[in-house]
């Protein structure tokens, strides 16, 4: 052992920590640098954005969605401590305590390095029932587990999905394949409150074409219990609605109580705020990354909560860099995001009209429709596309897509327009991948950005 | 009739004319601008890219590439004079004379104000036996028509193409789907000379994988004819491929002999030279677009001659609101095609390794393999992503995607990045749409610019 060598402590060992665990490594041998990462949970380093699918059929195993198991993280070296939660956060003694989840035994160890992914915890409404059998999170792969040893322990089919965001729509994916009636409550006017109410209302219509029952406006009181105590419904403040089982996908919050508890700092929506490098902020030898942090939008220029898997691992690679002597930075996002309901695509980026309000901005949208291919191929299928511009500048602001096969991952176009910063004039003039079976001969997105230019133009 | 009414005059009725006109139109009614256009061929504004789709079989009809038919736009008030060629230019004299092909007819039509949309004429190599009967181009829908009804009167299923660029692989495709064994016979080392060797070389596998005989580095030489007249056998330089039907997709050239024997400016492809508002340079009142000029390309700074259908469309909303009196630009392209062969996805877009150093610069490339989908996903198919990036400056230059379904339209990534003239360093912090129906938690064109941001590193 070299006697400059260091240790780094990596707290939580899903995408994040492990991803920067694991370039540290890549950039320090263990002679230079000790790794210790505690993870409270059974798994590491999985797919949880893989949830879904596992639930639903499409993916044969849990093991699937495990990218590197903890015997891996050992074999390059990484000393990753399964089932030990880190219970204290000493950041003036340079120490972490942790409790072994098995045995109780608790321990002190010290870094002189430290990344925080600590994640994010699911929201969970406080009413009565919440926490009855039969009501199922999916966050971890335990979730998931849970969830599917319950789907084969009812007779019953129907399903009630609380919340109607990426996880509501595509748990309720995931339910009807199993072969449920899916009946999705949701607290906004639309689905996909990411989505303008305009774009959402597509979403809902295509969702109740799926023979999904879809509940707007409605806010959960109470999980009604049965006899054995299990979920037998979801009760709101105007209906309730029979379950068998009941999946909670409300959302996530950032699960910073340990940084809270040592001081650190933390922004309006609880995350750990960092600097460009990922490091928090005032603090030289601490990173932050993942689910748990707030993330610079590029767009509005304010921070926001993403909970995605690609982000962490980008922040997880920036982390372990420069943890490892490095230099590289995670410079923001432009609020992409893209899901599926069977058949139906969605994708956003950039800034909704409230944000674009929020953030001061006014602004001028177009909304087109088109196809994902020309429109006498087969399988062109249709594809709504709304485009918001700044006034006067006509920067582009951001972007939704409500369509079929072909439709989601167009949003790109536009995230690499956010990034750059290009007025949508200059996007009309993109050279943009043309043949009949991949687009149009004016792809959608040239077709949103000619007619937002020409909204530009009129003011 | 206004006494200012202006005449705008239009020599050629496919996608670049005829998108003029129309935007002409648009800005200005007839009241104040008479619009006459000129056709030789039998049909206006159809999509000369579908023709290999219609040759397939997957596009029931040739009326469905058909945009819009010459009596809609005589509706619209533009006087589309079908099968009257354009026979001269007088510049000096304002007027062109044409010829009505079925009556033999000559005229002279002043104009206030020309476009060019002549296109491009298919290469014929002046070899024995090319007009052979069951020898034929598929430049425009009277050639696809003529195609179709040799096939239709061939008992043999043999079918040789020439050419192995996109008309080549994509009729290849066109004719496995009718049935045909299959012969590509290419001059170059590799199909797809549009991509790099070491790309193209994916290419030839795939295709021969889908049964396709490819036939590189050969020279075609003669067309045996039978006693009948008719094409039996294609010959090179070293062997012979027996061939019921020839299908020549050799690639393009300008037509420009019309604007060459008027003295307008031609560049080094033979295209029309124009300023950015798509004027012919030099020439107040005379623009042109589509397949018959040359266009800048924002990577290299040179021109190119680019044959595409989403740039004449592009080029006549330009014109056609100069022409107009209002004012537009077409700043030039990136390079991108994408194509594909059954279920062979092929796209690029910047430079070739050899477009680089043509131009003058020293470059890095890398290349990765990665998939469409989240591994664990139902439908991940492999890609294989090179990117080339300026060495020091890590400026990107060019991507090259060989893959299977969702592969190609990820190059629209690549085009916007170059467009914006973005490092691969850059890159690697997009915030790309990742879901696991959608990609990978690093989208391969992360992965790509990675790996190139670290060769840059490198040096």
């Amino acid at each position: 052992m070299s006697p400059t060598r260091e240790r780094l402590v990596v707290i939580g060992g899903d995408a994040a920590g492990m991803s920067a665990a694991s370039q540290a490594r890549r950039m320090r041998g263990p002679d230079e640098l000790e790794i210790v990462a505690f993870e409270r949970g059974h798994f590491s380093s999985y797919s949880a954005c893989g949830i879904p699918y596992w639930v639903g059929g499409e993916v044969a195993g849990r093991d699937e969605l495990i990218a590197r198991t903890p015997e891996e993280h050992r074999e390059r070296s990484i000393d990753l401590r399964m089932r030990t939660e880190v219970t204290e956060l000493d950041v003036e003694g340079g120490r972490v305590r942790s409790r072994a989840l098995d045995t109780g035994t608790e321990a002190w160890t010290s870094y002189d390095k430290l990344v925080i992914a600590t994640g994010a915890r699911p929201v969970r409404p406080r009413i009565p029932g919440i926490d009855a059998p039969g009501v199922h999170g999916v966050q971890t792969l335990d979730d998931g587990q849970a969830l599917l040893d319950s789907l084969a322990s009812t007779q019953g089919r129907r399903a009630v999905v609380v919340g109607a965001g990426y996880i509501g729509v595509e748990m309720a994916e995931a339910l009807i394949r199993r072969g449920y009636e899916v009946t999705v409550v949701n607290r906004g006017p639309e689905p996909m409150s990411t989505l303008d109410p305009d774009m959402g209302r597509l979403v809902h219509e295509s969702m109740t074409g799926l023979a999904i029952t879809m509940v707007d406006d409605a806010e959960v009181t109470k999980i009604l219990t049965g006899d054995d105590g299990r979920a037998r419904a979801v009760a709101t403040t105007s209906d309730e609605y029979p379950a068998d089982v009941v999946v909670l996908g409300i959302g996530v919050r950032p699960e910073t109580s340990l940084a809270r508890s040592a001081g650190l700092p933390l922004g309006e929506h609880g995350g750990l705020l960092t600097d460009l490098a990922m490091r928090v902020r005032g603090h030289e030898n601490i990173w932050a990354g993942g689910d748990c942090v707030e993330v610079l939008d590029l767009v509005s220029g304010r921070e926001r909560h993403i909970a995605l898997g690609t982000h962490a691992n980008k922040h997880g690679q920036v982390i372990g860099t420069n943890a490892g002597g490095g230099y590289a930075t995670f410079p923001g996002v432009v609020g992409t995001a893209v899901s599926k309901v069977c058949d139906l695509e969605i994708a956003r980026t950039g800034l909704r009209e409230k944000d674009a309000r929020r953030a001061g901005l006014q602004y001028v949208s177009a909304t087109i429709e088109s196809t994902s291919r020309a429109g006498y191929y087969p399988g062109a299928a249709p594809m709504t596309v709304k485009m918001i511009a700044e006034r006067r500048t006509g920067r582009l602001l951001g972007v939704q897509i409500v369509g079929r096969e072909g439709a989601a991952k167009r949003v790109d176009i536009a995230a690499v327009a956010l990034t750059a910063g290009m007025t949508v004039d200059q996007m009309t003039a993109l050279d943009l991948g043309y043949a009949p079976p991949f687009s149009p001969v004016w792809d959608p997105i040239l077709v949103a950005a000619r007619k937002s230019s020409a909204a530009v133009r009129r003011g």
